[in-house]
């Protein structure tokens, strides 16, 4: 047994969180995607099979109320809201995180401007010019919608560009691509700073690290399910909204589910006070009530240890990397320090597209993104240090047999 | 045996619908609340136990691309498009009927106003009065951000306000409450002589009846699948953009899932072309998949063959009533004639939330609506004339005992 398996296996028998492994579905794949698509939970089959059998089969309409689907957007709310720093009662889930930033973007530029006027005329949304696609995309409807500028900046320029003129600003907590942490609560009070509102997309990092909102006084924060909350493919996405601010917030999706009296069927419209005016239309039972159940495996996980854990499975990969790879194989695309670090690697090589088709062919399974950029995602619920070591020494392996010059390949 | 019981007997040996029953799960209820939420389809579980155990479970991210979640919008578009009226190719699948509405009428008012000027200037949304809120909601948030005002008339005054001020028009093809059916053929070409576009809101009558989105020029339609279309609890709705106008449709949800090259991870927002830049976020698959299923059901099933049998039930429904309940005990708000009446019945009487409980009590599944309408839907694919004829005489048991001057109660 080399060196580094023998590190893997002490880290491994010390893990607090080792026990979490048989929450999951999982077999002898080292999944290193659950930053693109998290693993089953262990729990989520059974429920399910009760939603669509007995709940919508049997009882039919009547589980809107008995079955408890009409408030499932709040309820499981609170149950992510712990993990984002976030007291209960600011937190729905529904609609995917695209719809989300929609609204959030739209609320937070609207906050920016008071109702009765006064203060500097904010015309200006910055966005992360690194960020998700879609993020980026979304603002730009954004600022037609609202008579807004949008201004694109990486996000170490943010606070040089925020002024009298910023309404609002998006940002990523971890960079989808390279797993880049960025300072949330430096960057939210530079924003405040400006008098603008931060809207904080915390797709990569809600589940992997502590985030802090209530701590750090983030206004507004969307976010996805599906990666390290295992709630499934495309299960929906939620919105936060400070407490303080709710009263205030003014939704560019005004749908009636959160309309103070749903049931009244009122023409006008007047908005429920809370979290759930952020809902919009019917929710999707199916996939909210999975990702329900797929929440349960956080009973009792501190988000520290988790943490820990994440930097720990990072810390250790880099150094089997290190030591399997010869130097100059691979670039490394995520910072060192543990403050910028989130919960995955990423790695520069041309041929990454051929590279990641033969990790996969060997049972290391991780991601491609455009153009050159191998992603290694670290869910610290479900992987060890033993598949740690295995992912380094069979990319070490794939590596020696890929030329670096094989031109970067598009995925199927 | 009663008359009307024997009539029913008869109806039922003839009907050409009546295996389909099979192909859902039922019990001894009279089930008439598929306005609401449709009945389990016997395929269902199975599906959804699959997409959960073998595809989430075990091929994880792989059935992106294998087990077809990529593309599943607007393939089950395509087979939501015949029970509309719609060639392949412009229906897509995705998102709250509600966040459909928002996509298809600020779609609707950019159509109306040419990027390069010249016509009218159009600022008017012009929506029915009688809607089911959201849509109102939702089409007020449209004005704000379009610069629209909203004007909101009785769908029989509709081509009286319409002109050159229109942009887009919003109408509900039957009347969730009052089960009246639009006469979308005439209102479609009285939009489009004013110049302007028409949205047509079909969650009420797909899956009941002809709505011949292409035959009649319609340019923009949404609707929900839960309801006649039985794709579960707050399944994905969707959205039909006419061929001819979908390289124009300019969506206020430009998601990264309606790019032209999703992953390139571009930063610039080049819009895909056809039915999927409806597209949003990651497809909710879950739900999907579930209604992917549940739409097997209508193999082979003529949708003109639906509307015969749906109006012969309603028939058969206000004709049992009428024998049943003495003269005035209640008020239809249904048309009676045919071109009128899409497939439920609605009855006014005070008391109607206790009439509605004892109803659900006895077995006869309809809803209450405030303040005091009962509804009772008739989804032709599995509700039967026995059923109808025992509805109409637990009705009139019931009536009998709850006395017409009850306040209206508000449910549970």
């Amino acid at each position: 047994m080399s060196e580094l398996a023998t590190k893997a296996e002490k880290l491994d028998a010390s893990d607090e969180l080792a026990a979490k492994r048989a929450e999951f579905v999982l077999d002898d794949v080292v999944y290193l995607d659950g930053n693109s698509l998290g693993a089953l939970p262990v729990a989520v089959p059974g429920r399910v099979e009760d939603v669509v059998r007995r709940q919508w089969g049997e009882l039919r309409i009547r589980s809107w109320t008995e079955g408890g689907w009409w408030t499932a957007p709040e309820r499981i709310g609170d149950r992510i809201a712990p993990l984002v720093g976030a007291a209960a009662g600011q937190v729905v889930v529904g609609d995917s995180t695209s719809v989300n930033v929609l609204k959030a973007l739209v609320g937070a530029v609207r906050l920016a401007r008071p109702a009765h006027g006064g203060g500097p005329a904010r015309d200006e949304i910055v966005v992360d010019a690194t960020t998700f696609p879609t993020d980026g995309y979304i603002a730009g409807s954004a600022a037609r919608m609202t008579g807004c500028t949008l201004r694109p900046v990486a996000p170490s320029d943010v606070p040089g560009v925020l002024g009298d003129r910023t309404a609002a600003v998006l940002l990523n907590h971890v960079d989808y691509r390279t797993g880049r942490l960025h300072d949330l609560p430096s960057l939210t009070a530079a924003v405040h700073a400006a008098g603008a509102y931060v809207v904080w997309d915390l797709c990569h990092s809600a589940g992997a690290l502590p985030v802090g909102l209530d701590e750090h006084g983030v206004d507004l924060a969307v976010g996805c399910t599906y990666k390290y909350l295992n709630g499934g493919p495309g299960s929906p996405a939620y919105l936060y909204v400070r407490a303080d601010l709710q009263d205030r917030f003014d939704s560019p999706l005004p749908g009636w589910n959160s309309h103070a009296e749903p049931f009244g069927m009122r023409e006008d419209y007047e908005p429920a006070a809370g979290a759930l005016r952020g809902r919009v239309g019917t929710p999707d039972i199916l996939s909210m009530l999975a990702l329900e159940a797929a929440l349960e495996v956080w009973d009792g996980v501190p988000v520290d240890a988790v943490r820990a854990k994440s930097l720990a499975l990072t810390d250790f990969f880099l150094e089997c990397v290190e030591a399997y790879v010869p130097a100059g194989g691979v670039e490394c695309l995520t910072p060192r320090a543990h403050a910028e670090r989130g919960s995955q690697i990423a790695l520069r090589r041309a041929g990454a597209g051929e590279v990641m088709r033969r990790l996969i062919e060997r049972g290391v399974v991780g991601d491609f993104r455009q153009p050159d950029v191998l992603r290694f995602g670290f869910t610290p619920l479900y992987v060890g240090f033993a598949d740690v070591e295995r992912a380094a020494r069979v990319l070490a392996e794939v590596l020696a047999e890929v030329p670096a010059e094989v031109p970067a390949e598009v995925p199927a």
